[in-house]
C-alpha cells in the first residue's frame, strides 16, 4: 500500500540526554508532587496543576509506586493516589480526590474534584465523573459512561445541592450509560449499555433502557456465576 | 511513601531549527515510523508510541501518502495505514490496526487495537471503537458513537470472549448511538442518533430507539435514493 | 468588544525570559491572535491554528479580556470571542465562531465552525456542537451533550443541508442528551439527562426519554421558581 519512498523520520525533540529523565521527558511536573517510585509520565502531561486560587506547589500531590501516566494527562495538585495507578492518554483528574490502589482511569476520561475512588476501580475511556461521586472497590465504568450530580442545573441552589452518585463495590456500568444525580448503584449490579438510570439500582440487579428498569439478577447470568 | 529522588522538571522545549522539521516541529516521532510522503503532523502529537512490552522502534508503523495528523494525536506503533489518512485533534489510535485508504478519524476519537477499518470510512468526533471491531468500506460513525465488545465486563472469561461489532459497507451510525458487543450492522443500514443497538440490524434497515427497532428502510428516504 | 490594548503575541517557543510571557510558556500562539488583556494560556495549547486553506496568521483571532485557556486546548484562527472566556483542558474550538462574554467551554468539548454562542453560555465537559448551531444567552449544556446537524449523513445533499440546533435563552440540556438536526429547544426548557430530542421543545417544557416527550413544565419544579 505504501510507495517505495517511505522514509524513516527521527524524533525532532532534542530530548534531554540524561537517562533518568527519559521516562518523563516532555511532561511538566510542578513542585510538591511526590511519587513513591520513579513514575512513568508520558509526554505532554502536566502533574500537580494548581487549582484555582492556589499557587504552584502550594498543595501536595501524592502518587504511589509504579504509576503509569500516559501522554497528555493532566493531574491537579491535592490528590492522594495509591500504588499501581494508571491513566490512559489525555485523562484529566481534578484536585482533592482520594484514589485507592490499582486504579485505572482510561483515555480522555475526566474525574472532577472531591471524588473518592476505591481499590481496583476501572474507568474506561471517555468517562465523566463529577465532584462528590463515590466509586467503591472493584467497580467498572465502561466507555463514555456519564455520572451526574446536579438535579436542577443552574437553579439558584444547584451548587449547594450537588449529589454525586454512589457506585457500590463490584458494580458494573455499561458503555454510554447515564447516571442521574444521587442514585446509588448497588453491589455487583450491572447497568446495561446506553441505560439512563433515574433511581437507585438494588444490589445484584441488572437494569437496561431509558429509563432503566430491572430485567433480571446477575445470578441468572452464567458468566457471573 | 516517596523516594528522595523527587525532582522538578523545567520546560523541555528548545526546538530544532531545521526547516524540514518545521512541519512536525512539536510532534514526537519514534524510530521505525514510515511515511509514504512527508506527513503533516501537528504539534504535540506522538507517532509510533510503543505498546506495552515493546521497545521504542521495535514495531514498524506504516502510514501512506499525504497524511494529515492533527495536534495532540497519539498513534501507536504497529499500525498499517493507507493513503490520505486524516485525524482530528487529540485522536488516539492504539497498536496493530489495519486502516485503509482515505480514512478520517475525528477529534478526540479512540480506536483500540486489532481493529480493521476499510477504505473511505469516516469516524466523527469522540467516537470509541474497541479492539476486534470491523468497520467496512464507506461506513460513517457520527459524533460520540460508542462501539462495545464485552457482553459481561469483568466476568471471568470476558477478555477471552470479546466480540467487536461489524459495521458493514456503507452503514451509517447516528450520533451518540451505542452498539452492543458483537452486533452486525448490515450494508447501508442507518442507525438513528441516540439508538442503543442490542441485536443485528438488517442491510438497508433504519433503526431508532432504546432498544433500537426497525422503523423503515433506507429506500424510503428520498435523500438516499 | 476588545480594548485598544490588543496585542499581537507571537509564538513563545524558545521562550523569551520576560516574566510577562511566563504565563503561556508552553503554548503555541500563531501570529494575528489578539487579546484584550494578557491571557492565561495553559501548556500545550495552540491558539490561532490556521483552518484548511489558510496560511498561518491570515485570519485574525480576537479574544477578550481575562481569558483563561487551559492546557491542551486548540482554538482556530478566525474566532471572535468576548471577555472572561474560559476553556477547560483539551477543548477544541474550530474557526469562524462568534462567542459572547463570560462563556465557558469545558474540558474535551468540541465546538465546530460557524457557531454562534451567546453571553454566559456554559458548555460542560465532552460536549459536541457542530457547525451552524446557535446557542443563545444563558444556556447550559451538560457533560457529553451531543448536538447534530445532518439529518441524513453522507447522503448526496448532506453538506448543503446542514441544520444546526437552536438552543434558546436559558435552556438547559442534561448530560449525555442528543439533539437531532435542526430542533429548537425553547427558552428555559429543560432536557433530561440521556434524552434523545427528535422534535422541537416548547419554551419552559421539561422533556425526558428516547424519543424525548414533554413530562411537565419548569414552573412545576420548585427549584426553578
Amino acid at each position: 500500500m505504501l510507495s517505495k519512498s517511505e522514509r524513516k523520520l527521527t524524533k525532532p525533540y532534542n530530548l534531554p540526554k540524561r537517562r533518568s529523565q527519559a521516562k518523563h521527558s516532555n511532561a511538566k511536573i510542578y513542585p510538591n508532587v511526590h511519587f513513591a517510585s520513579d513514575p512513568n509520565a508520558g509526554d505532554f502531561c502536566i502533574l500537580g496543576e494548581p487549582p484555582r486560587g492556589k499557587r504552584a506547589g502550594e498543595l501536595a500531590t501524592r502518587i504511589g509506586a509504579r504509576a503509569v501516566i500516559r501522554s497528555h494527562t493532566v493531574i491537579y495538585a491535592g490528590n492522594v493516589i495509591g500504588d499501581d495507578f494508571q491513566t490512559g492518554h489525555g485523562a484529566l483528574v481534578r484536585e482533592e480526590n482520594k484514589i485507592g490502589n490499582n486504579v485505572s482511569i482510561g483515555s480522555h476520561s475526566i474525574v472532577e474534584h472531591h471524588v473518592v475512588i476505591g481499590n481496583n476501580a476501572r474507568l474506561h475511556s471517555n468517562v465523566f465523573v463529577p465532584e462528590f461521586s463515590v466509586l467503591e472497590d472493584d467497580c467498572w465504568l465502561g466507555p463514555n459512561v456519564v455520572v451526574t450530580n446536579a438535579r436542577y442545573p443552574q437553579s439558584p441552589g444547584a451548587k449547594e445541592n450537588l449529589h454525586g452518585a454512589i457506585i457500590r463495590r463490584g458494580a458494573k456500568i455499561g458503555a454510554n450509560a447515564t447516571l442521574l444525580p444521587g442514585v446509588t448503584i448497588g453491589e455487583n449490579a450491572l447497568v446495561g449499555a446506553g441505560a439512563v438510570v433515574v433511581r437507585d439500582v438494588p444490589a445484584g440487579a441488572v437494569v437496561v433502557g431509558n429509563p432503566a428498569r430491572v430485567v433480571k439478577r446477575v445470578e441468572e447470568i452464567a458468566e457471573y456465576r
